[in-house]
């Protein structure tokens, strides 16, 4: 994956870049690793869990987008409906279990962004072994997404309706 | 450098992270090369030219700054005062020229970012050659300074106005 990248770029004068930690350097500046837990009356307990990774940016340095999307070597760039940026976004679990995961444990975040990847990849091991479909698995799911990315929005906080409303569905 | 930051590192589990391109790709985000322009009465064409690169970062992940500053071993980390963000900002002409350009020569920017960096290196080159303080020279590096950061803010062009208002004083 890497090594067909620097291919591409093994002609650049002078470049001592090692893509792989640019790559993540890069993320940790502009990347978002977020768990959205919404309402879905056709999901067994009445909630759907659905991880993704994602960069956004600015149309005019989008170059970066189709550099990181070719570099995993999967992923969409599409424009972001929240605001005129374009983003990277790869949502599919088994993709991100056998490819983002696996480079962020390599080529590790810096800041403190690297807590919610943490978070990020116990959530996407634990849906992987489908602990969300029991109530008490889902419930730990939900606590855990609710203590990522503490300074960005969330609607809902299904750790704590858990007991009361799904206690219909489940 | 690079070294010395590798080595505090080094325990790091599992990570095989170059921080020197690292540091490109957060910079290639989060950073941003500037040159502004502003006048000055006591400067001999009556405008000052001041070179500055920096990152800045909410004050929850502002220990990336911290690593930035030990990596370069140069500039300084302190609040921005136009926003609740930390900044780190390295102003110093000889220092920009030492350490913080030659970084990006060898690990480059990727995305179109990179041209504000070129311009702001050019620009750099010229200030120690002392080109700013003939009219001509001025005017040159106001033009290139004006092509940079196409979507930020620019108080002044004195590239345009010197013609005029600048053959008073010069």
């Amino acid at each position: 994956m890497a090594n067909l990248f620097l291919e591409q770029y093994a002609g650049t004068k002078d470049s001592h870049v090692d893509i792989a930690s640019y790559i993540s350097g890069y993320i940790d500046g502009e990347g978002c690793f977020t768990v959205s837990i919404s309402p879905r009356a056709s999901m067994k307990l009445g909630w759907e869990v659905r991880p993704s990774c994602s960069v956004s940016q600015n149309g005019d340095r989008s170059e970066v987008l189709f550099e990181i999307k070719q570099f995993f070597g999967c992923g969409t760039v599409r424009p972001d409906r929240s605001d005129k940026t374009l983003k990277w976004e790869v949502r599919s679990l088994p993709v991100l279990l056998e490819t983002v995961i696996p480079h962020f444990r390599r080529y590790p975040l810096r800041s403190s962004k690297r807590l919610d990847f943490e978070l990020f990849a116990e959530i996407c091991e634990r849906l992987e072994r489908r602990e969300h479909l029991t109530k008490a698995g889902f419930q730990e799911v939900a606590k855990l997404a609710e203590q990522m990315n503490p300074s960005g929005k969330r609607r809902y906080f299904p750790s704590a309706m858990f007991q009361d409303s799904l206690d219909v569905k489940a």
